[in-house]
């Protein structure tokens, strides 16, 4: 391989996490099992007419079938699962088969519940080309569709048999997806704090540099190491995983409302922003933190304010559908600076209100 | 507990397989967490309105719902799948809920996979009303739909909480239903041989006495076991488990061709046969066997010829959706006696064809 790489290794599911630059027409080489198999890649119309003939070069010498589905997360439902199960059956693919998944979480998602309950489970490969997706949305296993409004609620916990993120896939984003990126990217900071707060910091300040591709092999690395160690410490979200949904509570509310309204990492920044006002209201995290973030957010690009437009109530009444519901009870991350949040079921109605109604900023 | 009981403590998913006498009222006796748990428990009509008053009985100090589907296996679809998706979510039913599979393998399978894949996984209990489920389908966590005229093609490997086998619900099955369950039976002796082997031989003579309680719960334990061996060893079906499908390459594919002609036990009985004189015809089992073999199954009171109507063109290109298919091969679990199983990619066409025709019967 001519790039630079870095290679993670992960215990659950043993597996390896590959970022690079242009590796994407490398994976045969390194991973030389794929001579082999017979291979169906999944990918949308879009992300294929960009990407598809740089990795089907490099998969010259095996057996490759592929299928395309319309882009956009809502394609990520039960129809196109159908389609992607109909082409298998009718295409003769068996238990044997390698599914790999080339484009966003959305591709990510639907591909990589398709492997874990067609026949049973398959194996599959991510091979993430958005900057959401290298950093968050294909490490750690978990697949889902949409189910009507509801999101990911239909999903297993099934790991990939390898993730490959090749930056150079970053260059053809539209700037709007690229951002969104960093909606994930932030949350990481804030779960970790310490040396990448400090970059995030940096990065994230008027005026700074642009990131070279070293930066940001470093950054998707980085990211991808913290939610490895969540994803490996509690696998089926059980216990300390759940911390991974910070600001997600209200993200996932959101995009339930106003569906294609905003991108996931969109809306992650708005919840990333709501979860800090929560915990600033609530006098956990001191208003400095609270004004950086903000900073951070609008710097990157992204929103950070629930519309004024929305009913508070219709998207406090959507939350009661989240999937960290314990014992009638929702949960909340809050955080009290960068590097240490924590899961709280006992945040009172009226403070939950206040800042989804928004007029309390302060 | 009053009754009789014995228990299998299960390595995977570490689990217990509970086999006794009127235990069916007793769940929350011995498994004092569900006191607390908020339980769904799904039925089908004709079971629920046998046993569920009873189950019900038992739980009584639980938040328990029920939600009751049509019988039978052509309902073990996505429809059905989408039905008990909507019950959870219309009634907020949340990530902690535990399900409770109330009937035959149908209602363990269909639950069982609703279970692995609503909000990526929550807790089941098996409790098998039939012989063939308490023998085999609820034992070892294969669970699934059937997708078009495809068997099982959609579906997880997911071990459930516990397994509760209540021999009472035995006495209200039809007799056919009953006897089905010996399909399973007898390929566990098949596959085992030794004393279980020489146990059926003698329960399934002609004019042998009729079972006790006792020896039932002794045959059903010993099917559990054996089958929890198998998939211990190889949960994912990866290599020796495979050979739990003796006889289901053709049960499977005589089910698609001709659905509800045959209970599935019927369809393992034929299939078990059809093994048998494939193997017979590849000069492996000796013509005793075959006829000691076709000798249980008619005591049993089960069919074990393929109808002569039937196209063996049809029925072998039906087999090409075999879930066992591997490097584009079919798979064959042959025997060369009663306890020596073994998988077979190489049977010759012609040889199939003799089979699946039926004339060549000895």
């Amino acid at each position: 391989v001519k790039a630079e790489l870095r290679t993670l290794q992960v215990r659950e599911g043993s597996y390896s996490i590959y970022v690079g630059h242009g590796i994407l027409s490398e994976l045969q080489v390194l991973q030389p099992e794929l001579r082999s198999a017979r291979i169906l890649v999944v990918s949308d119309t879009l992300v294929a007419s960009l990407w598809l003939p740089t990795l089907l070069e490099g998969l010259s010498s095996a057996d490759v079938g592929v299928l395309t589905i319309n882009p956009g997360e809502t394609n990520k439902n039960q129809q196109t699962l159908y389609d992607i199960y109909d082409h298998l059956l009718q295409n003769h693919y068996h238990r044997d088969t390698i599914l790999i998944a080339l484009g966003g979480g959305v591709i990510g998602d639907i591909t990589g519940f398709t492997a874990a309950t067609y026949q049973r489970g398959i194996q599959f490969i991510q091979v993430p080309t958005t900057l959401l997706a290298q950093v968050d949305a294909a490490i750690g296993g978990k697949t889902a569709i949409n189910y009507g409004v509801h999101k990911n609620m239909i999903g297993a916990f099934y790991q990939p048999a390898a993730v490959w993120s090749d930056l150079r896939c970053l260059q053809t984003l539209p700037t709007r997806v690229y951002q969104a990126g960093w909606g994930e990217i932030i949350k990481y900071g804030l779960l970790a704090g310490g040396d990448l707060w400090e970059s995030l910091s940096h990065y994230l300040s008027p005026n700074a540099a642009p990131l070279n591709d070293t930066g940001l092999i470093d950054l998707i690395y980085q990211c991808a190491a913290i939610k490895v160690g969540f994803v490996e410490a509690d696998v089926r979200e059980e216990a300390s995983r759940v911390l991974l949904n910070l600001g997600h509570t209200f993200a996932h509310a959101l995009e339930a409302l106003c569906p294609e309204k905003w991108l996931h990492g969109e809306a992650v920044a708005i919840g990333l922003y709501s979860a800090a006002l929560l915990s600033y209201q609530l006098r956990l995290l001191p208003s400095s933190f609270l004004e950086k973030i903000k900073t951070m957010i609008i710097t990157a690009g992204l929103p950070y304010q629930i519309p004024a437009s929305l009913d508070p109530t219709a998207l406090i009444t959507q939350m009661q559908y989240d999937k960290k519901i314990q014992s009638g009870r929702l949960r909340f991350i809050l955080l009290r600076r960068p590097g240490d949040c924590f899961v709280e079921s006992m945040v009172p109605k009226d403070v939950l209100y206040d800042v989804v109604s928004s007029a309390t900023c302060p």
